[in-house]
């Protein structure tokens, strides 16, 4: 355990910075709301899964044992309550001619594969909405039982009217006024079954031609989305937890009906921390498939897109993506991957060069304050932009100290390792340019052998060769770059 | 669709090897037993999930839509009936300290990650125990209902007696006698609340300390390890489906308490086809823990074990698993994964000297018969190492073909390749080495260009160059080989 942290927190729940205090000392329960998989995941998701994934990365580093619920929507995301023909699985099964199952385990694998080709650490508990189908169907009939919930023509709704009357204050988190709510919220078609439109269902009964359906006291339906991650998160965490994590975009209603079902079942705030990661754009824009602004994860990385000009490795979108806070929105372009790539590529030699250091006597930079300077970054609400800032410090100085203008002692160099190591590969969850720029042992070994090769052409001035290497080296995509250390390479 | 198969399958129902007939023209439903995720996969199983892994990638070769369930076993799993203390997945969540959902996600992942390594497709439909819990609970209704179960102090079992009163034959599958097996089977400690020792669980009763529970009509308890498989396979395949597959250990008393199960509750045979895979021994004896005989899949790869002189990469493993018939034992050994080696290296040497050939006008080779042949071993009960054996034939005459001592037409040659693409990396699922051993573009042109220079400074007797280039690269793990063709590389 790394003691003596004052980690803070932004809470949406009270709009502020807290102090994080977990509920069990040395233990923390998170809930990240996951993807719904009906199609390929969204850039946009994958930096809001992203933002926690250097949330939870952090946490263990501190030495937290974490356990991190984040799940898989596979049934019941009506696009709205009232039609149930809205259901995604079932509509995306039309479209492709699948089982509804069968596009979950479609848009599964490739929701595990982007995530992993990003670096994103599993979380410890990945349960399925499908997967706790008896569950939501008993806290459905405890709402009823409570006053809370209504059936009507085989569906079950959550009664906001009858919360609100208890005093439990629907619309806390996202700072809604009920009864501007209940005022504004226009009757949608087909919904003229609830008591009133911000009701929201927790089951609905299944027309003859939806396909998954489920057995339950009010005859064969369905679960409703904001059920399931209740039901999940309480089973695995307990009625309260510590973190709760999504994108912005699920504040309201998602959240605040997580709140209000678990409030009204057991009579607590289900959650101390709601933390929320906020939204990416593309050239200033919104990203959507509509306008045609929009990419799939891989394309940034296959470079198969008419928005950027090559393609960048999963490594330099990670780091563009924590050059931002999580809570600011982020914009990417052509010119800000580009950045980000020269960055990246900076930052990583610079942990190299730390290899080719002569150790000092004294120092000239000072580590340990250094040091805690990028704690307090990340503890100051995981703020990854300003941890970024002080790691270019220490890159400067390290390639200072390779030069010869600035010292570093055996002791720093090691502290420098060990705490670059430690927040950009652990913590920020980069891989080193070895695994995700082309370059590998074997590869470089031969290349450095060819400058070798190449250095003793010139010197016997056997120009004809040396450029024979240079040129043959540049044909298979390896240039060559003379510089006053001596020569680099890079891959194209 | 490639038309007119004559596909045979061994039918372990029948024992005898039947014609391939699907039950829905161009449509096949394939249920094959998965993996029960308390623990690191066992290479056996590997070998099982390949075998259909082949299966399957030769079924949608011939053009067959197929949907492809494999499970996940994650609750449920005793080692026997009479001992609730004996679930694999409570027992191993108090050895690692971790919820049981945890145990089921970190073997879950683990799994993923082998089976991905050794290429296997994912299945079309991957569902969870947990998953059909609402539905193991109904179709153990129904089988009380229907008299072929009882519910005794919680939990259900299934009336093997009562099933096979009602003429249903118990034990078909396997060939057992039941009143052999009535009689010979020895009361278990604890299995006294059963009717008769042959009996099964289809439900059982939890005691408090269980953690993995769910409400049913009995009481709180959990499902037993047999029923989950008939709701799955049913509920996505239907009450008849194509082929059902498994390892041989499963056949008794698992798939026979499948047919009970559905049999009894449908009235009819689930299965056309049951396919079981045989076992994998090393060094000639069965894997196991216990005795130290044991390997993990990813140790063989990793090269990190006792039993095996270095690494071998994936494609070698898959390559020597196919070399046997999915129906035989197949003993692996250092020696016999160092012939795969070279076999696998031979034919992947062979596709690429396929571009290197000058055609002829005529051909001294047979390549339509040759293709006749290689579809005929894989339509005899999917027979790779006869269809390996014609490969290698094709590999003789391209290598003669290179060397001019054998005649391809342009027309062949292209017959050859698109088969040889076929056969190796869509229906047997290997992947050409450069994804494989560690080559790619860019490395192998520098070792090309370092070969190129070592052969100009031999032609210069400068046997110092000559003697740096072989031994800087063998230090980096480069190994240059002087033949009669030239100077080859191997990495290592």
């Amino acid at each position: 355990m790394i003691k003596n942290h004052n980690l803070k927190v932004h809470n949406s729940l009270s709009g502020e910075k807290e102090t994080f205090v977990p509920i069990h000392k040395d233990s923390i329960g998170m809930y990240v709301c996951g993807p719904t998989v009906y199609s390929n995941v969204h850039l946009g998701n994958v930096r809001t899964f992203l933002s926690f994934d250097m949330i939870y990365r952090y946490l263990v580093h501190l030495g937290y044992k974490v356990r991190y619920v984040r799940n898989i929507t596979d049934a019941g995301h009506l696009t709205d309550d009232g039609n149930v023909d809205n259901d995604r699985f079932v509509k995306q099964s039309r479209l492709e001619k699948l089982e509804p199952m069968e596009i979950v385990q479609k848009y599964t694998v490739d929701f595990h594969k982007v995530l992993e080709t990003f670096n994103l650490l599993p979380p410890t508990i990945e349960p399925t909405a499908t997967g706790h189908i008896l569950e939501q169907i008993e806290l459905a009939q405890k709402l009823i039982e409570l006053g809370l919930a209504y059936e009507i023509n085989g569906s079950v709704y959550f009664d906001v009217v009858a919360y609100n009357q208890k005093g439990l204050n629907y619309g806390e988190l996202s700072r809604r006024n009920i009864d501007d709510l209940i005022n504004n919220t226009r009757d949608l078609d087909g919904q003229d079954e609830k008591r009133n439109p911000v009701d929201f269902a927790l089951w609905k009964n299944a027309s003859p031609a939806h396909i998954m359906r489920w057995g339950s006291p009010w005859g064969e339906g369905f679960p409703g989305w904001h059920l399931e991650c209740t039901v999940m998160s309480t089973k695995y965490l307990g009625e309260f937890f510590d973190i709760h994590g999504g994108g912005m975009d699920l504040k309201f209603p998602h959240h605040e009906c997580e709140i209000a079902q678990a409030k009204g079942a057991n009579g607590q705030e289900p959650v101390k921390y709601w933390l929320h990661a906020n939204m990416l754009t593309m050239n200033g824009q919104r990203m959507s498939k509509s306008t045609g602004n929009y990419i799939l994860p891989m394309q940034l990385v296959s470079g198969e897109n008419d928005f950027f000009e090559k393609p960048f490795h999963p490594g330099i979108v990670r780091f563009c993506f924590l050059q931002a806070h999580y809570r600011s929105v982020l914009d990417i372009s052509n010119d800000a991957m580009l950045a980000s790539e020269k960055g990246f590529n900076r930052l990583m030699d610079g942990i190299k060069n730390l290899d080719f250091i002569q150790n000092s006597k004294e120092s000239t930079f000072d580590v340990q304050n250094w040091l805690k300077d990028c704690y307090a970054a990340m503890d100051d609400d995981f703020n990854t932009p300003i941890l970024i800032s002080h790691l270019f410090d220490a890159v400067r100085v390290i390639n200072g100290a390779k030069a010869g203008t600035e010292k570093l002692s055996s002791d720093d160099i090691e502290v420098l390792k060990k705490s670059l190591n430690e927040f950009v590969f652990d913590v920020m969850g980069l891989k080193s340019d070895e695994a995700s720029n082309g370059k590998n042992d074997k590869l470089d070994g031969t290349v450095q052998l060819l400058i070798k090769m190449r250095n003793q052409a010139r010197v016997d001035k056997n120009w004809a060769l040396s450029d024979q290497i240079r040129d043959e080296l540049a044909a298979i995509g390896i240039q060559l770059k003379d510089g006053k250390d001596g020569t680099e390479y890079s891959l194209n």
